[in-house]
Formats: structure tokens, sequence, C-alpha cells
């Protein structure tokens, strides 16, 4: 039994705004009374389950979240920078294999979920930083790597992450986030007395430590967040 | 000559979001060092001038939104009550009499922004908080009686909103949102030494303090505002 609040993190790294909901929560993890779960998943599923469809399809609003990606990374302090090309590396490259290869690194991860944070994070920043390439084998290997995992994990997490049960696995967090009502990422979910309160995008931080009694104090609630 | 940061706020008043987005700024403007600039435009002419589509058209997001909007009222101290029929009111009936009547006070109106700032806080209240109508005459004048406005103020606004002066007036402030780079409402331009810098809906408030050097301290920074 634990007294902590539980709130779900779904996400996708090849969404920018997800990174930034990704790092407040990894800070806020340690600074309010919440069990935090990380649930990798894929994000062009919610976007045809839902029937959404991209922002950037209308040009003001593909010029708005340009800039304000930018004024937010800066803020949030994420070193988030916009690939050469955002259509081709969000649309036509997209994270399939990333958010599979996540997916079977979780499932192999007993004891916490330090891994899939690391191996997200430089998903990320290799996308959403580095304007590299996150679909094949080796870039995904490379990222494990810089994420602390052993060569035998990522090999493993290689293999598996083609297997039924991995792909399964995905295609439930997928749905499951639709299920809750998700039409993009990040999506926070919040248990409230069994009941599931639900907050998308990255600007409801305030209003999520309001709803679980908590206090929101900015994007650093402490300095050791400072530098990725 | 003065000091202050000018800050423009685009909002039609057929648009809840908005409703939140004035009432925080029109609290703020008593709080920040900054010139608030209400420009009532016509949302409609925005959404088809940037080839935008409402969010409601997606399921999962109507839902979202229709929750979001009520935490989001409560939090900001909001009186915002969805009305029977949101799709009606919204898009059928819509506020283009309502935003040309908001236009010919402020056409009228010398040396401040009080009445303007009443009349659309009245008709918010008519459409998003009591389910009324805000289309015809005798709904307007009814608003425009509650917000103080006197009846040959009113009269004379009822006459003009119909004239082609007006209707020019509220095409040039759409116009000029949509060019700042708008795709909805709110829509706030911070002049930045000559450069616009613009914020999309009411959950940029905290970014938008930080990129003006003052500080966002909550919904209700004075007392005094908890009243509408």
């Amino acid at each position: 039994m634990t007294s902590k609040k539980v709130i779900e993190l779904f996400y996708d790294v090849v969404s920018p705004y997800s990174w930034l909901g990704f790092e407040v929560m990894c800070r806020y993890r340690h600074v309010w009374n919440i069990e935090l779960k990380l649930c990798p998943a894929f994000l062009g599923g919610v976007m045809q389950g839902s029937g959404n469809k991209p922002p950037g399809v209308v040009p003001n609003k593909f010029m708005y979240m340009t800039k304000d990606l930018k004024r937010a990374a800066e803020y949030f302090d994420v070193p988030l920078q916009a690939p050469a090309d955002p259509f081709e590396v969000m649309f036509k490259k997209g994270s399939l294999s990333a958010m599979r290869f996540v997916t079977a690194v979780q499932e192999q991860e007993k004891g916490g979920d330090k891994l899939v944070e690391q191996v997200s994070r430089e998903l990320w920043r290799r996308i959403w930083s580095e304007d590299k390439d996150i679909t094949e084998a080796a870039s995904l290997a490379e990222a494990a790597k810089k994420a602390g995992l052993s060569d035998g994990v990522i090999k493993d997490a290689l293999e598996t992450a083609a297997s039924k049960e991995i792909k399964d696995k995905l295609k439930d967090a997928t749905q499951k986030a639709l299920d809750y009502g998700a039409f993009g990422f990040p999506l926070l979910v919040y248990h409230r007395n069994g009941s599931p309160e639900i907050f998308f995008g990255s600007d409801r931080f305030e209003l999520l430590a309001h709803c679980i009694g908590e206090k929101w104090l900015g994007p650093r609630p402490n300095n050791s967040a400072a530098k990725l």
C-alpha cells in the first residue's frame, strides 16, 4: 500500500511536446508525492484511432508551434532543436520501431524504470536535438549505449522489439491511451480515487499540481535537474 | 512616452478559452507593468482565413475540452458553464453581430476601455454562463445595460454596428490577428522591441510573464478580482 498519487505519462519520442512533459514530470517525481508510471506508446496509433490531424497542417499553427516549442524548450531547460525537416522526421520516418524498442527495454527492466527513462531521453535527443535517425537498428543501439544499457540488454531488446509480444504490448499501451480519451501526446493520467483525470500537452502542470494538492514550483523545481 | 509593455489581446465572445484569457489579463493589467489593448475580432474569420478546423470535431478532443474548460474555469475563478448545445451556439448562431456590437461600443468609447471590457464580459456571461442568446438586438441591449452602458450609447451602438465603417473595423482587426499568425483565439501579442511575439490560448501566462520580465502569481493575483 502506498499513499502516493499515481500518475501515468503516455508519450512517444517523435513528439517534441512529449519531451518537455517527460522532463518536467521526471523532475517532479522527486518533488511531489507521486508515483510516476512511464507509458511508452505510439502516437501514430493515437492520431489514427482518435481521427485527429497533426496541428502542423495549418500553416499559421505550424509557424506558431515552431516558435512556441523553441520558447518553451528554453523555459523548461530542455535542449530541444527542431530537425531540418520535421515533416520527414515525424510523418515519413516516424517512431514505430523506436517505440517498440523502448517497449522491449521496459519489458526487460525489473525494479524500476531508469533504463526506460534514459533510453527515451537519448532517443529524443537524437531526433529532437541532433537531427539524427531513430529508425535503424544501429541508431537505436547507439542511443541505448549512451543511455547506459549493456550490450546484452541492447541485443535482446533489438531482437524482441520485432516479436508479437512486444508489438502487442505497444498496441495495448496505445489503446489504453485512446480509452482514456487521448487525441495526442503527452497525456498525463491522474488516478483520482480510481477515476482517471486526464491532462493533455505540456501546459497543464500548474493545473495538475492544483488537482493533486501539490505546489507548482516552475520548470526547475530542483537544480539537480538543470543538466540533462 | 510610456515604459509600459504593450500587449494586445485578440478575442471573440464565442470562444470560452478567450473568456479565461480575458479575465486573467484584465486582472494582471493592474499587477504587471503593461498596457493591455483589448482587440475584439471575429473568430469565424480567423478560422476561415487560417484554414483551421474547430477542435471539437474530434470526439476525444471535444470530450477533453469539455472537462478541461470546467477544470480551468474553476481554477481561474470564471463562472463558465457550457451551454446545452455548444455546436448550435458556436457554429450555427455564431458571434458576428455580437462582435460588431462590441466593435461599435469600442468606436464610441473615449479615454479608456471600461465599457468594452464590461460589455464583452456580459456577452460572455450570457453565452458561456447562462446559455442565453447573443444574436438578437434585444440580447445585445440587455448585456449592454447590465454592463452599465447608457440607453443612448446602446441605441447608437446597435445602429452603427451594421454600418460599413464598423463592419470594416471588425474585418481589419480580424485580418490583423491573421497577419500576426492567428489560427484561433485568444491571441496575445506582446510587442517586444517592435517585434510581435504571439501567445495562443489560455495556458501560456507563466511563459508570457517570463518573456516580459514579470512574475506569474497564479490565476488570482489580487483578491479584488475574485468577484466578476
